[in-house]
């Protein structure tokens, strides 16, 4: 069977599972792109620049459990698309990056071809820039290799849950090849190999761990949904109902209307007292693919099984109590826990032994009004939102409400990129989940929070949201500049101030219809009446709503982590910085120590 | 002398001429900034993101002719920057990157913290990342060589011409350190020791070719600017009334109005073949900066003293005729050129042999009227233009329409990124060109040409300009897509398409003023009806020009180049494509290799 590279390439991702592909061409790409139209079902979704398109591949891989695929055209826009891999390999999203290359005849003559770095270097120097930031790299050279290459990495990827890249030479696309191994599906099987004993093993110890446990509990974190076992692991929580908490990189793995979900857990900055008291009480812990960050983990603050037993299943190892295998991956594990739940009757001592309330955070005070505060905003968006909505928390402020604050409705997703914590990152993100969901058949709302010095980074792909006819409510808390970074250091200077922008010109520039509309809320009042208007609510047209909000205004977690980590009040630290007081020492290690996060 | 490393920095970096510094704040670098407040003279312009950041340190370079600076924040911020420093490099333009990392406690720890890319892993990662990308890297860990690692960086970057990276811990800006270096100043001395009878030797042979010569010229090219010799170049044009042209690269280097000004030559491209029969025609070409890329030379088509000699004075080597001096910085021998010109009178047989006539490129057709076309847009600017305008010319159309046909004014700056060819670049450069303008007392206008697709990439710092007080012009070549990819292949295709802004909303949602106007231009009786009007001319307030083109038409040389290659018409290639007759074989390597410009 011959078929050309290109159809190759896209048949095995479509086989993958994948259906849109992001990036922007460039003429080292462009006949790549064309065989895109070859295969059914696959399609193309241009960007405004290589960095939305790596964004919105970590979007849509993080709501889809699969890769994204990135397409960019040599040098100029690989290396644009880099900080978006970097984010993917920090926070383990598999992203298969195919760069169009120059001519292989061209490479060998080191011919000094525009996007090359110059005269006489090897194309291929950009490979070395990359490096650092991929599982796998294969890069076609010889006819004879391409398909197991191009299987390599889209099986390496899938695998490893990290970006992997593959270049390709523009003479090698229309190349025809023998494509009989597509008759060989890929392998996307997670497994460790040889080690199956040490797998019942383990699950015989959790097991017993939960039988003899006076108050059991899960703590979901970020390699569950990545390693795809977020059903497993939420039917082994409805079989035992065993309480099950997040962190705010687990968050929505496990339902938040279930009756068995525990809260979100950020350590010392919990934002329920009741949850924090409740997992930190748990004599057995059982931390499903942990990912101890210190933005995930309240600045290094976790306070788990202390006088108990604490289980991590993580990608790389598992361990209870003392034990540890060494690269054991958990999901494996996680399946075979959740079979043998369904072949036998675990005995739980105390099932349910705690209950999350989510109704505090809904609770608005009597008469609420005036000036917005951060104090209560995410209460009000908790009463807004509705079954299968997807809320994404830019890094900043947005980041610290959602996660700390926010009660997920019914088949809820959310995700906050709280470890790379990469300013702008949710706007390409958003582009990504909404084709991810509209693959899905979501019909819930997106909705984005962002704040207005974040949104500057990356703005342009709105308009490739409106282009491609999604709806997306996106909230920005204009709040005048970096407040994330006021807080850290330096409150009042300049730095920290940005550009101020028209919000309300937003969707008419970017292209949407006059249906699209602008809101502004300055006060209580005038957002819960925007989020109580049916129109604002139905979100069928692209839709902003600017919350307006003061610039030393932060989430209580933030704040908190701030004051500890410095010893001194916010307050404390304008009136020291007002006074330009040089002297003063801050930052000096301990901070970057503590999990703040920001960009 | 005690003083803080951060004040030693930017003390060094104001000692190198720079009064500006680009970049985005991070929760790694705010310390350090603090300090540019402490050092007369010294201002910091923060930027909507890291790429225009890098791009405006690269605009600003160009224009200073000395390095510009960038300050990023650890991973997020440096990541998002490295396709500017990329271009920088590509382009010779010398940059210093300082990036804010994780304090050396929490290094020597390998903490997970937030922008790292995971557990346990070396903080310092992201130096493999950006090495091929620089000429020299500092890390500062040992306080005891601090300052000689900071002055080695900057020297690098000044003497290279290329990108130099300094990564600095955030334990270590407050830091005071023994500041006695500073009582030597900086080395910034281009010269190639122990070889100054080598230099005086090509000096020699150099004018005595001129002598022998009946029809010598220079042709100009990028390093010339780079390596800061364009004043001297300019007066040995002077004294010797020989004729100069320029490349793409070199364009604006040569003063366009003065008489020995022989016109821009791009090979077989040039715009007029006047200039091109007259260059090719010399018995001897001295081409000074040389940089042979496909884009800069009419994808390599030059065609030099193919009966006479060829003298080609580059950075790493000057030659004459069959003779090669490897190793050899040409700007030393500039110097020594231009001063024995002006201790010596040379004869030239026949100095002014050619006249460049720049009136052809203002001449329009009488009754011009109907659609705008690439044809005669150029043109109309060429009417338009006065002395001390600075004109940039994005990659694509713009590109190709601004450097074969644009004639430059009296005192009148250019720029088209001609090799890297980066789209979206000139967003950001346009904004390090403006400040650096406006260090240099300069009070002509700064005019952007510049296409949809590529405006789109890095739009937002049009806001940081508006924010900053500075007026551009900014044309946009609306042709609904990417215009340069639709010659190049696929022209139908919906890749080639992109999203349909309001650009009469632009000003408006980046903050600017009622005074700011968006003009719309879809006929050439409008354009020049703009153009002639007293208020756009002046130019105070940001102002933006939307020119309506149809989506295939590109400029002549654009074009032509693509059908050279091609072996077509682009009517045939339109029809082909329309076909999706895909077994045509097209850019199997050899359109690779021949100067197209694009990304």
């Amino acid at each position: 069977m011959q078929l050309s590279l290109g159809e190759y390439i896209f048949r095995r991702l479509r086989e993958l599972g994948v259906r849109n592909i992001f990036g922007v061409p460039g003429d080292f790409n462009l006949n790549l792109l064309d065989w895109i139209d070859h295969v059914e079902g696959m399609k193309w979704v241009g960007t405004c620049n290589e960095l939305n398109a790596a964004y919105a591949a970590d979007g849509y891989a993080r709501c889809r459990e699969l890769p994204g695929v990135v397409i960019t055209t040599y040098g100029v826009g690989e290396l644009s698309a880099i900080n978006g891999i970097g984010g993917a390999y920090a926070e383990s999203v598999p992203i298969i990056h195919i760069v169009g290359m120059t001519a292989r005849a061209a490479q060998k003559a080191r011919l000094m071809i525009h996007h090359t770095l110059g005269e006489g270097l090897d194309h291929a120097i950009y490979q070395s820039v990359s490096k650092p930031l991929s599982a796998a790299t294969e890069f076609l050279w010889e006819e004879g290799s391409f398909t197991q290459q191009v299987d390599r990495v889209i099986e390496a990827s899938f695998k490893t849950k990290l970006p992997v890249y593959l270049y390709i030479p523009i003479d090698t696309p229309d190349i025809l090849i023998d494509g009989s191994r597509l008759d060989k599906p890929l392998d996307l099987t997670i497994s460790n190999p040889g080690r199956e004993s040490e797998e019942q093993e383990v699950v015989d110890q959790i097991i017993s761990a939960i039988e003899k446990a006076e108050k059991p509990c899960f703590l979901v974190d970020l390699y569950t949904q990545r390693f795809g076992v977020t059903k497993d692991l939420r039917e082994i929580v409805e079989s035992t109902q065993i309480p099950a908490f997040t962190t705010p990189l687990g968050k929505s793995a496990i339902d938040e209307t279930s009756a068995n979900f525990g809260g979100t857990y950020i350590g010392a900055f919990t934002h329920l007292p009741s949850v924090r008291e409740a997992i930190e009480g748990a004599d057995l812990v059982i931390h499903v693919g942990t990912f101890p960050a210190d933005s995930n983990s309240g600045g290094f603050s976790q306070n788990l099984a202390s006088k108990g037993t604490l289980a991590k299943l993580h990608a790389h190892y598992v361990s209870l109590g003392d034990k540890k295998w060494e690269g054991l991956n958990f999901a494996p594990v996680v399946k075979k826990l959740r079979q043998r739940l369904q072949s036998q009757k675990l005995t739980v001592k105390n099932p349910t032994w705690f209950k999350h309330d989510a109704e505090q955070l809904r609770k608005l005070p009597q008469g609420l009004s005036g000036p917005l505060k951060q104090k209560y905003l995410w209460q009000c968006f908790n009463t807004f939102l509705k079954p299968d909505d997807f809320v994404i928390g830019e890094v900043g402020t947005s980041q610290f409400g959602t996660a700390a604050i926010l009660s997920l409705p019914k088949n809820g997703g959310y995700y906050t990129q709280i470890f790379y914590s990469c300013i702008g990152f949710t706007v390409g993100a958003t582009l990504g989940t909404l084709v991810a969901r509209r693959e899905l058949g979501h019909t819930g709302r997106t909705i984005l929070f962002v704040g207005d010095g974040s949104l500057q980074m990356t703005v342009q792909d709105i308009s490739t949201m409106i282009r491609n006819g999604f709806a997306p409510t996106i909230v920005i808390l204009n709040n005048d500049g970096y407040t994330v970074e006021r807080v850290i250091h330096g409150p009042a200077r300049g730095y920290n101030d940005i550009a101020r922008w028209d919000y309300s010109s937003l969707l008419k520039f970017f292209g949407a219809s006059k249906e699209s509309k602008h809101h502004l809320a300055k006060t209580y009042e005038e957002l819960l009446s925007v989020l109580s208007d049916s129109e604002f609510q139905a979100s069928k047209h692209p839709q902003v709503l600017e919350v307006v909000l003061d610039k030393y205004d932060s989430p209580q977690a933030m704040s908190n982590l701030v004051d500890t980590v410095l010893g001194k009040g916010k307050a404390a630290m304008q009136q020291d910085d007002q006074k330009n007081n040089r002297s003063r020492k801050v930052l000096d290690g301990t901070l970057t120590e503590s999990g703040l996060s920001t960009a």
